[in-house]
């Protein structure tokens, strides 16, 4: 059976969406694990995975190489990758990036939405590329084994982080702008670059990023799917949802406006849309996945495409990009038993 | 060939002294990486373990479990096995324990000379031995794999902390006070506990903890250890040699004041004898391990008792101490070349 991947989630986690996951028949989700937490505050958060983890060691596992991807689909659980949305657990540390590896992340975006200390991000009126620093910690995030997310950045830094690094990076929640011009989609250019260096473009589930928001049709979905696979090749399509499940609306201000601004940032909200916009009918959960399915099928993709977008595609990511070319691995076995 | 263990030291690491390290034969050295450093100030300096380990990689390797040892001794390399003389690093935090050991870290002291959190140090007036939070920690060090070390504690905390810990603990660099009345060194009553639980004792050759300080022979220290071996037996004893070589003064002074005081603690040295002392000629570093076996054989060990003191003995409390009991393993592999 071919694993089947959303490769971006952040939920309210609890045990009736971990059984979701197992209903959809998820081998592997990424979980956002920190958005503008410093580093001892996404610390904090892991501390809270660990509960997690140890509660619910029936149906998801913690997962930082491949192998484990293997284990925990042989052992009927869903792979739990980390993930950050922001560099702000790395502060302004280089060294953090590996402690971050060893800590089990695996993908870390370089800015959202605003200037970072590595990049320009997609709110930005200026895009000044890729920083010193951001250099810097392109380069170490090869060498340890973390990818390089782009979905919340800007053009040129987006098309400066693809050429510089050495593994290919993904952009792992957004959609093309040819079919929805929000500021988070992303331009054909980019869709061209990021496949021309081997990288992965994750389709996003959120309203905010589709035709048509709450009311677009999975017909509609999965058309652009298949459009932007005539553009750059079905191998580098995979589905990043983005679904934020049972979050109250606290959650999605923290993710706007952090702790960087005195006014309200509504983000791609507005002022009379402050909240979590509802998801379409069609996906509302991780059991929907069987309607991507369904949705892919009748736009005439092959059982084979189908299995690499809905996840074959990020597995070959995945071995791409989680092993560490440092010359002792960063991250240690935990136990023995 | 045996193992050799020296487990407890904390020099100014550098390539000379990881050399000594194999022109000595060590196979494992506990390293401390913290004293009174906060959580962020500890990963901070494991930061710089990640750096001293990729720059001598053909000298040493990051050890976090059994196998790690046996991979170690195979490739010509000493396991480095990480290890904090206080509490500080978790705060009053329970959760960072089990991240402080997918960080690698295996063993923890619950005081140092002082009240903790946690248990009474050996300076204070008053014991009164593991507290609420201590229970909690002792707990959670037993569930996934952190031993505990109360080298620097009081008598009662000890004695509590044998019995509550569900694994055995150690005594990782002490003396008997029957042969040298320090105040951190430790009671025949503790000794028998300790090993009647299965527990270690490491022998440091720190001048304060030996008769005649750097003036104590090697014939002294060695009858020493075999007066203890006839009182506990030799399977529980090791060494924890408290090496700390090429550090300056200021590290001393951090040791024993850290932020806790604002009047000047000697700690075990005075004001006239406030620096690190001088090491016993017949123990200056790592390549003076071949002095304590020529010192062993002569006070009548067998090689096998030799052997057990000089590293094995260690090697069992590994393998007792460092796996996880937890539903999932706290650590991460790291890579996956």
């Amino acid at each position: 059976m071919a694993f089947r991947v959303d490769n971006l989630q952040y939920s309210n986690w609890s045990r009736p969406i971990f059984q979701q996951m197992r209903d959809g028949g998820l081998d592997v989700v990424h979980a956002t694990i920190a958005y503008h937490e410093n580093f001892r505050e996404m610390v904090f958060n892991i501390e809270k995975w660990n509960i997690l983890f140890d509660d619910h060691s029936d149906l998801i596992m913690r997962a930082g190489t491949f192998a484990d991807f293997g284990k925990a689909k042989k052992s009927g659980r869903t792979a739990i990758v980390f993930g950050t949305q922001t560099p702000a657990p790395i502060e302004d540390d280089v060294g953090l990036v590996a402690i971050l590896h060893t800590l089990g992340v695996r993908f870390m975006q370089l800015t959202y939405n605003n200037q970072s200390l590595l990049a320009t991000g997609c709110y930005e009126k200026i895009d000044s590329g890729i920083t010193r620093m951001g250099r810097q910690v392109i380069s170490e995030m090869n060498r340890v084994g973390i990818a390089i997310d782009m979905s919340h950045s800007s053009d040129r830094s987006t098309l400066e982080a693809i050429e510089l690094s050495t593994r290919p990076i993904a952009i792992t929640h957004a959609n093309p702008s040819f079919w929805m011009p929000a500021r988070r989609n992303k331009s054909i250019e980019i869709l061209k670059s990021l496949a021309a260096h081997g990288g992965m473009f994750g389709f996003s589930l959120y309203p905010h990023h589709l035709k048509n928001g709450s009311c677009c049709t999975l017909d509609e979905f999965c058309t652009m799917i298949a459009r932007t696979a005539e553009l750059i090749g079905e191998e580098y399509l995979g589905i990043g949802s983005d679904l934020c499940q049972n979050q109250p609306d606290t959650v999605v201000k923290w993710m706007r406006n952090g702790r960087w601004t005195k006014d309200i940032d509504y983000g791609e909200g507005s002022k009379d849309n402050a909240g979590f916009p509802n998801q379409p009918t069609w996906f509302k959960d991780n059991r929907d996945f069987a309607n991507l399915e369904i949705g892919l099928n009748k736009v005439g993709f092959s059982k084979r495409g189908v299995d690499r977008i809905l996840g074959e595609n990020w597995m070959r990511f995945y071995h791409q990009s989680f092993s560490s070319s440092a010359k002792q691995e960063n991250g240690l076995v935990g136990g023995g038993r």
